[in-house]
C-alpha cells in the first residue's frame, strides 16, 4: 500500500501488507475508493465526536450532512458517481430520546439524496458516549481516476481555495466565531463529483484525490502511489481569502498545507491541460490553481517565496501531531 | 419501513420515511442487507466497546473476527456470496501505539479471508475511548431471498442452536467463565453463508434473515416485513446445550427468544421443505429445526408447554430494556 508518511498511515500499511489477487477487486486500499467489478466504487467514512467534530461547533443536520459530504467526496476522488450510501449511527440513549441522533441522521440522508445517492440502509446502535458516524459510498465510474498514475513532468493541480475548514476549526478552538464564508467551508464541504468527472473527461488527468490530510498530506498520497517527488510553490496555493483575513497569512498557509478537511480535488495532469484550464474553469464557476509539479523522486516539496525549497511535511495524522483541524 | 417494535426501529422508522423510488436500489432499508442494481448486496454493521462487547472477554483478534463475523452474517441472510468488506476502525492513541488495533484489524481481515471477503479498504481514525468497529459487508446473490415474502400456512425454521452467545455473556456478567463451546459462541459464530444459498437452492424459501436480535425479535421483523403473524412452539426452539447446562432451563429459554446474536438463520418455507429437511439436515451437518408456522395476523405469540399462547415480547434493543447479550 503506497501512502504518504504518518502513523496513521502505518497502521493501514501494517494491517494490509501485500494485498492478495483478486480479480472482483481491481483496486483495493490505498486509494480514496475502493475499484470493484463492473466499476463499483466504495469508501467509508468514520466521524467521531471529540476528533473530528464538536457538537457546539454545528447543528446536528449540519453534523450529519458533512459527515456524508465527507464520504462522498471520496467518490469524487476517483471521479464516479454516487449510487447509494449506508449509514451507521451510535450515540447515547438521551441523544435518541432528545430526538438529536434522527436530526443527524436525517441532515445525513439529506445531502445524500442532494448530491444522488439513496439512503440504502444503515446501522443504529447505542456509544457509550461519543456520537458516532461512519457512512459507507457506493458509486460508480467508467474509468475511475486512481492516485496512482502521475508522470515525471505533469503538473499539480488544486480546485478552489484551501485552508478555509481547518481556519473555522481554529478560530473556534480560540473562542472567535467564524465568519459565514469560513463557517460553511466546515459546514458544507463541497464534494467536487461532477468537477471530478468534467476534468476526467479531458483525457489529460493522470492522477487524482480528494483534500482531505492538507495539501502537503495528501501531494504525499500522490508522490507515494505514483512513485514520484511532487513540488509544491508555496506562493501558487489558493490560501481562503477568509483565512487570509481572520488570521496571520502564515498561519492561513500552514492551514492549507497542512489543515485538511477542504474536500477540493488535487490532481496531476499532462502540461496540455494548461491550454484548456481557463476555459473550464470559467464553466465550472470554480478557480483551477497550477500548485507545482512532479519529478522524478520521492516525498513532497515546498518552495517558499524566497526561494529556498523545504521538506513540506506531513498533514493531519490522527495518531500523531494533530494538525489545524479536529477539536 | 417494516420491522418489528422497538425504538431502536422506531428511529429506523422515522428517518427512512417513505424511500424514494431509485431503480438502482432493488431493496432498501428494512432487510438485513440493500439489495443494489445487477444484485449487488450491501450492510454495514457498527460494534462499540461497551455496547458489543467488552474487551475483557476475548482476544482484540476475536473482538476483530466477530465483528466481521456479524457483517458476513448479514450478507448470509440474503443468501448472498460475499466479495469484498471495508474496515472502519476507531480507538484511542494508546490501542494504536500498544498493537491493539491492528490486532482487532487483523482478526477481522483473516475472517473475511476465510469465508471469501477480499479486504478492499476501510477507515483508521482515533477514538476518544471506545474501540469502533464498523464493517461494510458487499456481495452478490443471483436471487437474494428477503424478510417479506412469508406466507401463511409457511412453516418457520430455524438453524442450529439458540441462545449461546447471549449464555455466555450472561455467565461472563456473573464472573463465571463460560465453557468453551459456549465461549466459541461468543466469539466465533459463524455466518451460515453456504447454508443460506443451499436453503435458497430448494426453491420453497419464502423470507429469511439472521438471528441477530433473539428469534422473538428477529420473528417480528419477519411477520412485519411480510405482513403475516407468526407462532412460536417454545417446546420446539432448539436451545444450546451448554446454555440449558450452565443456566436454568427457564433462563436459557429466554436468552434464546431474546438475546440475540447467534447468527443461525430464521426462514419461512412451503410446508414440501419438511419432507428434505431431515437429508439436507444431514448433508448441511446441521440441525434443522421447525419451531412455528406463520398465520393471519401480526406479531409475534409463543405457545408455551403448558398450552398458553402469550405475545413473545422483543429482542435485543439498544435504545429500549437491553435483552440478555451486551455488557
Amino acid at each position: 500500500v503506497r501512502l504518504g508518511p504518518g502513523t496513521e498511515f502505518d497502521l493501514i500499511r501494517n494491517l494490509v501488507g501485500e494485498p492478495g489477487a483478486d480479480a472482483r477487486v481491481l483496486v483495493g486500499p490505498g486509494d480514496d475508493a475502493a475499484v470493484l467489478e463492473e466499476g463499483w466504487v466504495v469508501t467509508c467514512d468514520l466521524s467521531v465526536e471529540g476528533v473530528h467534530f464538536r457538537r457546539d461547533w454545528m447543528s446536528p443536520e449540519e453534523l450529519g450532512g458533512r459527515a456524508m459530504r465527507a464520504a462522498l467526496s471520496d467518490l469524487a476522488a476517483m471521479a464516479a458517481e454516487p449510487v447509494a450510501v449506508l449509514l451507521a449511527l451510535g450515540g447515547a440513549v438521551a441523544d435518541h430520546r432528545s430526538g438529536y441522533l434522527l436530526a443527524v441522521g436525517r441532515g445525513a440522508r439529506q445531502v445524500a439524496e442532494a448530491l444522488g445517492g439513496s439512503l440504502a440502509g444503515g446501522d443504529v446502535t447505542r456509544s457509550p458516549g461519543p456520537l458516532i458516524i461512519d457512512v459507507t459510498a457506493l458509486g460508480r465510474a467508467a474509468e475511475p481516476v486512481l492516485r496512482r498514475g502521475a508522470r515525471v513532468g505533469d503538473d499539480v493541480w488544486v480546485t478552489g481555495a484551501l485552508g478555509g475548514a481547518a481556519a473555522a476549526v481554529a478560530l473556534l478552538n480560540d473562542g472567535r466565531e467564524p465568519g459565514p464564508d469560513l463557517r460553511r467551508c466546515l459546514t458544507h464541504p463541497e464534494p467536487r463529483i461532477e468537477v471530478a468527472r468534467r476534468l476526467a473527461a479531458t483525457g489529460v488527468l493522470h492522477a487524482l484525490l480528494d483534500l482531505s490530510d492538507g495539501l502537503a498530506g495528501d501531494a504525499g498520497h500522490l508522490a507515494a502511489a505514483s512513485e514520484v517527488a511532487v513540488e509544491v510553490d508555496a506562493t501558487l496555493v489558493p490560501v481562503h481569502a477568509g483565512a487570509r483575513e481572520a488570521l496571520h497569512v502564515e498561519r492561513a498557509l500552514a492551514l492549507a498545507l497542512h489543515g485538511g478537511e477542504d474536500y477540493e480535488l488535487l490532481f496531476a495532469a499532462d502540461p496540455a491541460f494548461r491550454a484548456e484550464s481557463e476555459a473550464l474553469a470559467h464553466e465550472l464557476g470554480l478557480t483551477l490553481s497550477r500548485v507545482g509539479g512532479v519529478h522524478e523522486g520521492s516525498g513532497v516539496r515546498l518552495r517558499l517565496a524566497d526561494g529556498r525549497v523545504v521538506e513540506a511535511g506531513g498533514g493531519w495524522d490522527h495518531f500523531g501531531d494533530p494538525g489545524g483541524a479536529g477539536p
